[in-house]
């Protein structure tokens, strides 16, 4: 007997939530969409709702939410607002619930689904590293949750684990693609352009990522989420360029081997597993690696100089307690200014660098851990605006 | 506190065996060396006696063992002659037995292994490609035996199966250089000689498996291996040439994840996994694998309308029973004949094709099955020998 999983998608219209249903799709025998939500493209969100017919939505908007409703007689619950996604995870009926939201906006949507012990798939990187050190501590209050990291470099890595000790780990070895502009210099970079920024080589993905990939502050967050993930220090995590994204992430472990998770740069492979693990699930919207034809796998040196997001990751990782919160808070509004045409592309590694410079670190060991992470991110966005935005 | 591993060694002046002596030396509170054999090597197996101090000892011939046992007081025990490294397996006090000889003569040191529920540290790809069917009727009446392969591929294979359901499996994907001859074609080949094939580009191993390296008849020994080690159908078995030998082999799984297991090309790492497993254990004279060094990994298809060696094998263990055995038995005494220049390279797959053409296959579902094994084993090489040796 096929027990039905309840799957509650944040971010349902995005490159990642349309990947999981598209998955779902392809499986309604075991899978049943519970809830979703969207924000800005309404026109695909009513099309997945007519399609999975879920009970309860969110839409930013409260007046588009009330007018969904309306339309859609199944649909029981409606969530908007600044609260909204929060409330929908503390509310709804589900196993799983896929956080496919991009930025801080996911923390308090993992915190509700953690305090009802609920699977998280996460593909919201920012609760990682914004707010890794209160998630842990939570984690071990509701022993029960479970966490799957749904990014691709993470899903590897924790697949890499999988049947080994934690104790015989020598390090993480996260590949990066190298973005748009590998192998560019500071000279280029200081005029690329914003459509030129966007133009990744391997991924579809979301605008936010697909810049951040091309600054490799995407690589930085996720070194950090590394770190937080699996409690690895941060000298044991090493990022290696490899072009190709076929290799996902690796494993060294103490005796020299190396375990490696690969495939096809697709998102599908790590959802269907946060979603089926510890099985892995056969879905007949799965693409499979051809090693003949991708013939070669090349690795190389990042360029830590040019290239800066990588280091600020590590110092923000390092000194830990509010830096995170920091370094992901200035990119999150030097991506969107960049995006905005308001700053050039080298910009985003000064904002966030003065963002750090000037932090005054605050301890997150105490109980306002949550609202402390709240307040610095909302205060590091703040100064950013009031200096850079013209 | 740690427990000590008492160690038996088969083979232990060959590649593999002093490998293992070498990790030990490395790690002398954790191993004991208990029983060592040699056979041509005198020499350094006395070196080896010196160091290590075992109980036990086999050597090939009565005169030399006598000889080595009063040289030496603290050996209390010797072997000798044709059964002499199954009684060794037998009569010593041993928790891990790492069966290091090349050839069939490994069969009965193990199945004595297998009987008295001890970890069998198999380097011996003959046992499982000759005796497989009776091997693994025979670990189902002693569930505690337990095999771990040390074929770099094998392990790579059990590695990349670890944390992972076996039902989930799709392929195992067997990654081969391809041996000194790649890219060669058959007129070449015809006239290649000893000295020429003895050349392996990336590993350093014994005579006779560089020579199967070349023929990619090891690839097809390693195929029905693995189809015996892990019970997977031979058409989800696949080889895939990977000249840098830096992937060992992979595990590609229903959700479209391929699992790799990676090192630099050394024998140490999957010998010393087979003594620490289920942990992985750091040992001094591991060499780790350096990816950026390392720069470009290359996948191509095998040429098997040149290299037979590989669809010999699926054929073989396609039909099963005793034929496998007779796959294994030809290719030793032609391997052998080649490198006493009494055949060409070539007149290898004629051989074993010949000695297949020519079997009689016989049922192995019968108590007597390792002895119809050995006597088909016997016969094969006789007939072999008959015809070819002049």
């Amino acid at each position: 007997m096929i027990i039905m999983k309840k799957i509650l998608i944040l971010g349902s219209t995005g490159s990642i939530g349309t990947s999981a249903l598209e998955l779902i799709r392809n499986n309604r025998e075991e899978y049943q969409v519970v809830a979703i939500s969207g924000n800005r493209n309404i026109e695909l969100l009513k099309k997945q709702i007519e399609e999975f017919k879920p009970l309860a939505i969110y839409v930013g908007a409260e007046e588009e939410a009330i007018k969904i409703k309306n339309e859609y007689s199944f649909i029981e619950d409606i969530y908007f607002g600044e609260n909204g996604l929060a409330e929908l995870a503390k509310n709804s009926d589900y196993d799983i619930i896929l956080t496919a939201v991009s930025g801080a906006i996911g923390i308090d949507a993992t915190v509700e689904a953690i305090k009802r012990e609920k699977r998280i798939a996460l593909a919201n990187k920012e609760t990682m590293v914004s707010a890794g050190t209160y998630i842990n501590r939570l984690l071990k209050e509701y022993p029960k949750a479970e966490i799957i990291p749904v990014d691709s470099e993470h899903s590897a890595l924790f697949q890499s684990l999988q049947g080994f000790k934690k104790e015989n780990v020598k390090k993480l070895i996260i590949t990066a693609s190298g973005g748009t502009f590998r192998g560019k210099n500071l000279e280029v970079l200081e005029n690329v352009t914003v459509e030129e920024a966007l133009k990744h080589p391997n991924w579809s993905m979301g605008k936010k990522i697909t810049i951040d990939s091309s600054t490799l502050v995407n690589k930085g967050l996720e070194v950090i989420e590394a770190h937080e993930l699996f409690n690895v220090p941060y000298d044991d995590i090493e990022v290696v360029v490899h072009p190709q994204s076929i290799i996902h992430s690796m494993v060294e472990y103490v005796d020299g081997s190396i375990i490696a998770q690969m495939g096809v740069p697709s998102m599908k492979t790590p959802i269907l597993y946060a979603f089926s693990y510890p099985k892995k699930e056969f879905n007949a919207s799965i693409d499979f690696l051809d090693l003949i034809k991708t013939k070669t796998l090349t690795f190389e040196e990042a360029d830590r100089k040019v290239f800066k997001g990588i280091d600020l990751a590590y110092r923000a990782g390092r000194t830990g307690e509010t830096m995170p919160t920091v370094f992901n808070a200035a990119n999150e509004v030097a991506v969107e200014l960049f995006m905005k045409k308001k700053i050039k592309f080298l910009d985003i590694y000064r904002i966030i660098e003065e963002a750090m410079d000037n932090h005054n670190l605050i301890s997150l060991d105490t109980d306002e851990a949550l609202s402390i992470i709240k307040e610095v991110d909302k205060e590091t966005r703040r100064k950013v605006r009031e200096q850079w935005e013209r």
